[in-house]
């Protein structure tokens, strides 16, 4: 056993930040058994040293200038929870693989914005970069679809990646209560944002759609050019209507590979069948769907978000790393980021299935439904397969995903 | 990108064999690029060379004398497709570690009665041990557990491991048959074996448990002391009184450590609740609900068996070790195995929880049953809190896992 401890520095002590020193704390024994030598938190990084965080900052080296981190001596690896697309977070992230040193993160929008470059970079430098916690919060999606899937071509990936998005929606669901009534009662028990507009309008779960479908098709990430809508267009009507029909309403991310070779990526709140393992994830659960050649369909559900979850995966990042990750061949995207394809994207309004209406009951196109309902006045029903962009121009549509 | 190819030999061509290699060829140029080098099939070994198997085996440097392929020169993994807790498939995993070579198996009879002596041959040669295939079919769940949930001091694992006993369950479920009619159908329909023993009486989910627990508690894999109990007692009214209830029937795996801190492990049919992640289980699919002390809950659903799901999870193996996992500190129960604890295991007699009894009509215990209800003549109905040892001693039972 390597003996000597592998040395992390940690920048930004916010929720996640506070759980991982407080997880590596906790079940510090069996990390070191587990990684073969005990790992040493040799910096903490962030710019109020005095908030509570249930250790005592001074038992730690407390660095202020998180700038000055990649310059330290002896480091094996900078754990980034600062966060944000840019800023401190990406130049933080640059020195860190610049300096040879590997980059754990749980920064999706990083990922998401910039996350070809740092791969290039990284993988020019010889430098590792662990994201294990940049999507789904505690499920080991990422290292499921870089290694325990790869044996597969992927086929599809569903997933239901925002936690505030579907506690909104499972609670429209059991209490009948509109969106807006929802979304203020989600914030005051602390599962939705003062601005929310960065889960509820599809923003998130759009970056880490960007880095799953990199990961299981091979592809550049390209957050830009990912089709999302949110859920503020969810009436209650719509939840009714659904589940009269056998179905749940979702914030659904989608990435498939058409007929035409081509990947579609959407985000979208969609109908699923109330009795398929997605359509059964309530409240501010996780799932993630991953469909295989081979494997077929693999599906994991669990906590998506949150302090001890979260710190669960930037931990297993850690550890793998302190085992020694270093000696393999694991680029960052699953393949050498020169050979990730520049994805000519599908385009979601011409895959065909089926749609979910909600339509005025005067509309000459309510006829066409089947089944059909009317709910608070409006004829809601499902469509025969379509394409989207044959839709009646006026009618609120979501698309139904079998599953 | 090391540009020597990884050279395996496979032995044992049956249904998963014959997949790996149809698996190997139909995705070779995808695995090359995620595995930074090529795999090349240098032998292939069974006592059949002219079954039909969808490929030419005069393509392939074909082997005979299975005792004959740890001497060849060159060879990075030996594969163990053969099966059976001993003889050919034992002699030849200890032959391939004794000369270093890495051994891949799918053969859980194997690592739950001689896991121990194996991980003990590997480490002290410094080979390795891949066995995702083992349990789960392609849910990669060995590699979940051993690396993704790394962080976590494991609560419970509770499995339905065994696709055959699940379609059985749920046929009786759908049909309201009984256990031998439909099991006579699904021996027809390729679900069940001729002899069906090692399936029905549980004894292939124990071996599976046996080596989920190793892992999971870092305790030694110890097949002989799990408490098992298969599903031929449960009758169609079991199936029809639980669902009135809001259950489903499972055969369970379950590993718990107790307050007491000894960790039970049982496999024997259980309910669980109809709307959980478990509960919605059918058919041949698997399932796994791990419960760290981080991650909380985390729950994967798939494909347990067949040939595609299963070679799915042999070439992550493969791919692993191409990568250069060898150079990864990665002990094969999770940490070396002179730590592994030789558990104290505690009685799952001495368990409290929930009961569901099925007794005749007459019977005094009855009125102590709620909900409690009168199907087929027998009064079946579910019990307060109480431990296995105190409910009456002629009645059927089975546990009720929350959840």
């Amino acid at each position: 056993m390597k003996q000597e401890p592998f040395r992390i520095a940690i920048a930004g002590l916010g929720t996640v930040g506070t759980g991982v020193v407080q997880l590596l704390r906790a079940n510090a024994s069996i990390i070191a058994a587990r990684s073969g030598r005990p790992i040493e938190i040799a910096a903490l990084c962030d710019r109020d040293k005095n908030r509570d965080r249930g250790f005592v900052a001074s038992d730690y080296n407390w660095v202020d200038d998180v700038r000055t981190l990649p310059e330290m001596e002896g480091l094996d690896a900078i754990v980034e929870l600062i966060g944000g697309a840019d800023g401190i977070a990406f130049d933080l992230a640059k020195a860190t693989l610049g300096k040879w040193i590997a980059l754990i993160t749980a920064n999706k929008a990083m990922l998401a914005h910039h996350g070809l470059e740092l791969a290039e970079l990284a993988e020019k430098k010889g430098a590792r970069i662990g994201y294990e916690a940049s999507v789904g919060g505690g499920i080991p999606i990422i290292k499921s679809l870089r290694e325990g899937l790869a044996a597969n071509n992927s086929l599809s990936i569903h997933g239901i990646l925002n936690g505030t998005c579907n506690y909104i929606l499972t609670q429209m669901q059991k209490t009948g209560g509109d969106f807006g009534d929802i979304l203020k009662e989600a914030q005051k028990a602390g599962f939705a944002e003062a601005d929310p507009s960065f889960d509820i309008d599809g923003i998130d779960t759009a970056h880490k759609l960007t880095i799953l479908a990199a990961l299981a098709f091979n592809t550049q990430p390209d957050f830009k050019s990912v089709p999302t809508k949110g859920i503020r267009d969810v009436t209650g009507t719509d939840i009714k209507a659904a589940e009269s029909f056998g179905y749940r309403i979702k914030l659904l991310a989608v990435a498939q590979r058409g007929e035409d070779g081509k990947i579609t990526r959407s985000v979208e709140p969609c109908l699923v069948p109330e009795g398929s393992a997605l359509g059964g994830v309530e409240g501010s659960n996780n799932a993630i769907m991953i469909e295989g050649d081979f494997v077929q369909k693999v599906t994991t559900i669990g906590r998506g978000a949150g302090r001890n979850a979260t710190a669960s995966a930037v931990v297993a990042d850690i550890i793998d790393m302190a085992r020694g990750d270093k000696a393999m061949f694991k680029p960052i995207f699953g393949v050498p980021s020169r050979e990730l394809a520049k994805s000519d994207w599908g385009d979601p309004k011409e895959r065909k299935g089926q749609y979910y209406l909600r339509m005025k009951a005067t509309e000459a196109f309510s006829g066409k439904l089947d089944p059909v309902a009317n709910v608070d006045g409006f004829n809601c029903g499902i469509t025969g397969e379509m394409k989207q962009s044959e839709l009646p121009a006026g009618a609120f549509s979501m698309r139904v995903e079998p599953l």
